[in-house]
């Protein structure tokens, strides 16, 4: 699901990073024990019930430390596995299925854990049109990995960063001296590609935001009656997202505002991993 | 707390990365806002209940953005802050502030996260000798962090990755052959100041790695029943460390059988996040 | 004008590399003849007329090699310069002076050369409501300096790169099916603030495109009189882009049948350098 | 043309880098398109008659994306191509046809035009021996395919950099306090297989210059006359290279001079592109 | 016998700038010479006895260069060659040999320099259980290759570096203000799983060390009869180094001394070549 | 005496990396003791009489792990040092010194000892006319650093590396067909700067490539009376390079063949390393 392209150009060099990290000079253990070439295999096992995300990161781990690697995988990714699954079948040399286990189970882990957590709360907003978005709180040099596991998940992405996306946050509006100015003030430098975006935080910021022609407004932190309204007052002249914390029990009664999307930072900064590991390695011929 | 050449060696060029992993051309919203050079401050405000780590590395992000950034702390690392607590004041460029934000808050809310988690279990462990370890199961590109963090929070490091530490697990001894064969193979290849930690799951692997002279042996997943056992048989001719899934109900019951050292993987995969935010922004003169 | 946010980040790196490009061990001919520290300053001087584009990068390249520079600027950027105009001063070690010459003209030739060849251009849309767009055709490993160019010049930015813009061209089409399908495909992957854009070579393709909820539809060398009765067609239901061959002669005419962005690669892909020159270097005390 | 192992060492790198700059996160559109792995063609067309350079970076690029490419080539370095010409075929995974196409043709189109520049110029050389040199005008970290260019185009380089040749300019002649002293100065501090060259302004410098030993004896800015004398005067005691604004008019004037080289930093500076297009893609099984 | 997964990792980005340093833009004299790819073999010739390292890296160095490199040897890591052994016949592209030579032997002849030195010295501690320690005194970006060469030789290694050993000298004790305050201070902060080195000068040092629990005892530049004493004051209850300026004659009296390792700076700081050369180079069809 | 803007772009990005080499996580023994900024200082001292080099070296690593370091000098590069000079005084936060210590003295040992090694040949050429020269037998990423030092001990250098000078060797020759047509091939090749080496290994060699305008030739492994009647034969119409096992008792008698140059690879690749040590180590306020 993740193209050749964007695993060889944005991909390849964060894992090169990762496995450097855990490995600075060499795999003591294992270079002690296995000193020659030696064919192996070794199963991934899920160890608990959630969604499958990374499975192709989890795979090029182990390419990246030998080229004849091969993967035999039972699940898609996206597919619900379940407590002692045979999740996928791993050939490469024995050295490369040792060495690189905690650098592949981390990635996979992590991203399972975040299209998990997003399909539950996917669910709840499936009886109406809201879609779930996540924000840039997510792990440093992680962003590629977790905004994926977020779509995954069935979630939809917000801008990748600061560059490929305009945000007029409550500091830019103070900044510019007022919404009109800031929103006229991006339009001028911004590529004209962009969509302009900003946070209002009551009904008269929304109406100057719509007036001043905003492309998307951030309803932030505002009750759920706020919101209703202001939904009704933009009536499509934006795009909405609602922003603030949000708990699994609220979700439907925000949805019901109309609100187009909501935003939730917790998908990827609060995400508890789906644990899975690696069994039953074994020399092969 | 870390060291200015920690700091200036190992931890800038991965901060470094993570700017432009969120900022790979401009930061479009700041930069069209903020045109000329303007200095201003922002406070950090603590939202919720915690363990403080990782002030250095969030001040840090803004002094690589602009080298005259100057932060003012009202708390150290490892305090306990709370919830509507001022921490820092951050006075730089207020773009440094803008652009900077988020990649700050995203290590510190982490580190935080972590910090506070690592406290909660080692208060529990405070009548007992027992010491709580962190384990391999961190976030990629993120171990320097997360490590440190733990630190903090009153826990101990394990190895740092595979190149520093020997931890021979059952995949390796089937390789090897036996306990013994694996670790005399390891003693031979291992530069000669490592420790030789071996996991062990019953007391015949408990008994024969104490007689191949590992240093540390690894009880894992036995019952707390074994692990008593297995922690009188050993009798300090070895250190001994309980890993298994830890619950902090659990955690006194484990102490309680006389193990040296807990190792908890929960720690850096999936902690939550410790909530901060940066609020007043103003321009200065 | 370019942030320092901006320089730090995304500009340093590549001056560093260029630098290094063009001093692999040492400037053999500077090291040789001054061979100690020596203060100095060098005057640059235009040497034919045009728009003034990239005096901060020039600057960079000596502040990279000595962090004691000064740069005494005469001129601001998008000004008019003339042939003979001292356009600013430079002070620092002789030998920063020396060898970083040529690569900082070398910049700041390019860049000036881009604004002077946009300003012409822009000029003659300056009676039409018709905004000039650059595209993706710069120079590689040069585009932060190039897009910028064009801004100075008075042109607006089209997309960034691949990353953080949307154009379906016809290859996309045809891999798609139809246009409907590849704009519906296109809005279920992309980050939600996306503009989408398509391609359309006549008025069948622009209807489709309208229909199937395109924002922005580039109007791909079609005769004039076609891109007249598109723009009617679209009345504003989608932005317009003219792409073509365009000449000055021609430019006028386009901005008559009320298109909205004309992009033109000529911009980053065949401008002449705007000439300027370091004289006058002497020691200072 | 280019051998494989300076596409390893000395280009890849870069193309790598020209393709992360183009793709930061990912191509969206492409991705979104075209979901799986999917084997397909397109042809390269010339659009404008001109002399072809860098059909192997053009293939280089796509190789990095896709290791399977395949390129069929119709036409070698240094052919003259005519608009409409079939130049090649390229065959890989759809993807990263879409993906590369700009940043292979933004490299293709810079190093033909300056190949076809070049060619211009070296034949209205050809009945002198009289040969064309470029310079180090050349676009930042672009230096090593634009002087393959040039030489594609029949010029013949200079020093590729500050560190592999040594050229003594006005200032370098002042700091030194002479010509003799600065020739002496550089023959003791440079490796032994340096040629040293010296700029002149005058006769008198060009006697001084010959005396002290110099290689090789630039004459800037002189007119053709004093050009003229200075060759005769320095009769083969050292080679002769003439600066200055080159245009095609001059040049057999030039050669008449009898000087050895003419060097032209427009051949890197300010040279168009020369037009390609990807057209009829397809799919193939 | 280095892993290919170290090779990956750990030697192949350091291989890489190897060939960089040498070839910054290209081979001019191969490229001149050799246009077209064409196969080619060479032979690598012994030319002085000693013990062969380095192999893997001088193969390496090759199918870095050209991936259809094969490499034939006719004999192992660790093997004593002679004076004309024909140890390897190498083919691949004859520009990847041409170009690829001096890299590829300067690492082979220093490694098996090292070796050659190592081997010397633990043959003459055979007799003993004394056994011979590198140091940290190696060559800059070098130490992954020094320290395997000390292992093939027959020497253990030390720490590798500063991260993943601790040693702690007199200006720390200094720093800490007692010997038992520095290794309480490094007990608390330092990973569990590191040993405590301590340098001791004299027999009061040595007995402070172990009442606080050192786990090695660097005996540094003491006479041998008190290392004699120190030996047996310590009675195994740490491990023992002595460390000093060590000569071929002297050794085998220090082993007398009972001490369990001696370490040896010239091992990586003074080694002379092993001289190797490639002859017979030819086309092969 | 190495120049600052050779520093910053070609010395600084190597240092960096040798101290992460050596720093992989964090200096733990340092980072345990000495846990707060703390000024100090430390002498550097000679241990051994030989000629100093790399003092700019070994001072830089300081300044790159705390910038407000301070180097008080008491001697010069180039300078005949003695055991138990104090060669510096370095103050910078005790982290940094204590830190840095291996690294800085592996970097100036090294030096020191290649410069002492090329001092005592130099020496004894001294009353010859011949100059001795080094090759490209340095150790891997080391070479800017051994070029140096080779001309700190006042030899020459010889090309720095395969991009900058020619050197067409027996291999090449037979590649080429003839010494001509290598020799001829080689000047269409290569940048005009480039002087053309060839080697000969007999005087029908020597004068084929007289005449085929060699610019150097070298007098590969002759026997001194051959060497003798080549340099005669060459009468001045090319630079003469020796090359060889070159041992002290024989260099008089290479001088006296008239030879212009002798060339030594065991200047780099075997010279012993010169003592330094850093005592006294203390706190300052």
């Amino acid at each position: 699901m993740i193209s050749a392209t964007t695993m060889r150009l944005n991909i390849d060099p964060i894992l090169i990073q990762a496995l450097q990290e855990d490995i600075s000079s060499e795999d003591v253990t294992t270079n002690a024990i296995v000193r020659e070439k030696q064919s192996g295999q070794v199963s991934l096992i899920c160890k608990e019930s959630g969604v499958l995300a990374g499975l192709d990161v989890f795979s090029r781990v182990f390419e990246l430390l030998d080229g004849d690697t091969q993967v035999e995988a039972f699940a898609n990714e996206g597919d619900e596995v379940r407590q002692g699954d045979l999740v996928a079948v791993i050939r490469a040399d024995l050295r490369a299925l040792l060495t690189g286990e905690r650098t592949a189970l981390n990635y996979l882990q992590r991203m399972s854990g975040i299209a998990t957590h997003t399909r539950e709360l996917t669910q709840l907003l499936s009886s109406s049109k809201t879609r779930l978005l996540d924000t840039r709180k997510t792990t440093p040099n992680m962003r590629i990995f977790e905004k994926y596991a977020v779509k995954v998940g069935g979630g939809d992405n917000h801008r990748y960063n600061l560059s490929d996306g305009i945000l007029i946050k409550d500091n830019h509006i103070d900044a510019a001296g007022s919404i009109a100015k800031a929103i006229s003030m991006t339009k001028e430098h911004a590529p004209f590609v962009r969509k302009i975006e900003i946070e209002a935080e009551n009904l008269d910021m929304v109406r100057e935001a719509v007036r001043a022609g905003a492309d998307i407004i951030m309803l932030d932190n505002m009750d759920l009656d706020t919101v209703r309204k202001a939904v009704q007052e933009i009536n499509g002249k934006a795009q909405t997202e609602y922003s603030g914390n949000v708990t699994r029990e609220q979700l439907q009664e925000i949805a019901d505002t109309g609100v187009d999307y909501v935003s939730c930072g917790a998908l990827t900064h609060s995400s508890n991993i789906l644990d899975f590991s690696m069994k039953n390695l074994k020399k092969i011929d």
